[in-house]
């Protein structure tokens, strides 16, 4: 695959598994699509996953797998932990290789237009793909979930980018868009006060004056009795790892403690872990092409 | 390409570049190949070509291409900087991907195997494939070059390990083996005495008492008016790059200067950064599985 874009659809089933598998049937056996992982969590009643592609024949199998939920999934029916307002809750597109934003919200706009002909699902454009900047976050579109998307999309504020002012009776509404690879990054304090990681986390997050590109909050870990700065890495080519992890290196010295570990959970590009080689041993003129694996998938 | 070998084959022809092509002509279009790079140097009159490949594929074009280099390159007439014993002079097979050095091994030797029994071409195993200690370093089985060797294989030491007690006529010997991946790493340091960066080199390399998969020499950049600590790293997954490089940083604050940055040369495996990033980072229980590329490549 020479030009790689990632998609992680996100299911509103997360009990009946063979429903699931037959979402998840749609990623597979197909020419130039590599499904790479899925997970359904029965208390959130939702799946979530993870398939790499060319553009093209990857459009066709998120379609694909999209026309299954509608068929699979009654909303009037789901009950679940996680926000949800449709069958196929949200369909992010992300650049890996060979890709740009740009791409990618093209790719998220041709689905968005053929899931609203093909299926008369009405879809909210989100995140780089948003029509304004009121309905970028998907929370503030998701807001009021499955039972409030019915009156909520006949305000003007809220009419789908695609479909008329009225839901799907079953599958509700589907955000889609594009926005770049997200990286879960944790960093692990040796204190168990959780108000020390909350105060780090209000200094590191973006919202609270810290980096562009970071979320964050703090967590306790009860069982190793410390806590934890969880966070979410939104954009790591702008804002790098090494940068949220000293800046908490930083301002845990002023509470008396300091770093214990940290975690990456899920998948992560390999291009966030480099970045932080590079910085540490301050390498120059490094180019991508230098590395064995690129030049392997080119 | 489930499982992934490198070769590196170094040919000594690096001036007629039509001879070059024929030579690398073996490693194109062949399912399960893929060549990376090659580049030849006048000056060493010696070609370095970097290919990927599944085993068996990769085995046979190798095969092609140390024929082909018979077929072209008369070392009776063979003129260069660097030093060599054969057409083809050394071929080294290094595990990339769902590989170990023990295939690297087996492949090594059923390429040697083929090489005497269809071209009548001597060969030496050597680095981890060797059959003897004293055979493992490829300068001391080069000693004495192409022209000594017809005399150098007459004793019983230097007997080839596929062969009889003679050379090549126009061909020479090769060496055939297996290694880990080889990473060329270099330290640049806040003053032009090369004294200080020879100091330094000894210390971190493995003949001076220093890290065990390190070779190390001072060197001047004249153009930058600094000296650098150039380095072959030749096991990073048993000797790290940060292990270097912060022995470096240590034993420069004894003769009172500093790193200023620091160069990777040519390809590098992407877990010889990620492993850097997991130092610095302290990331626990972290996978490889978890790098989105290493998934996409399965």
């Amino acid at each position: 695959m020479n030009k790689i874009i990632e998609c992680v659809p996100n299911f509103s089933e997360g009990q009946d598994l063979k429903k699931v598998e037959k979402i998840v049937d749609a990623f597979r056996g197909k020419e130039g699509v590599k499904l790479l992982d899925y997970s359904s969590d029965p208390d959130h009643n939702r799946s979530v996953v993870t398939v790499v592609g060319e553009p093209e024949p990857l459009k066709k199998a998120v379609i694909e797998a999209i026309g299954v939920a509608i068929k699979e999934i009654d909303m009037t029916k789901h009950h679940g932990q996680h926000p949800r307002m449709g069958a196929t809750d949200v369909v992010p597109f992300i650049p890996i290789k060979n890709a740009t934003t740009e791409e990618c919200i093209e790719l998220s706009k041709e689905v968005a237009k053929e899931v609203w002909e093909k299926y008369q699902l009405p879809v909210f454009l989100y995140e780089k793909s948003a029509s304004a900047k009121h309905r970028q976050n998907l929370s503030k579109i998701r807001k009021g979930q499955f039972e409030g998307m019915a009156e909520k999309v006949k305000e003007e504020k809220w009419h789908p980018d695609f479909g008329e002012e009225k839901i799907h009776p079953t599958a509700g509404v589907v955000a889609i868009g594009a926005r770049p690879p997200l990286v879960a990054f944790n960093v692990n304090l040796n204190t168990n006060d959780l108000s020390i990681a909350d105060k780090i986390a209000k200094k590191v997050r973006y919202i609270g004056g810290g980096l562009r590109y970071v979320k964050a909050m703090g967590v306790e870990l009860k069982d190793r009795n410390i806590v934890q700065i969880s966070m979410n890495m939104t954009d790591f080519s702008k804002t790098s790892l090494y940068q949220s992890f000293e800046m908490i290196k930083f301002e845990a010295k002023r509470w008396g403690v300091s770093i214990v570990g940290t975690e990456i959970i899920g998948l992560v590009p390999m291009m966030a872990l480099i970045d932080v080689a590079e910085y540490y041993l301050g390498i120059e003129n490094f180019s991508t092409d230098q590395i064995l694996e690129s030049r392997i998938m080119e």
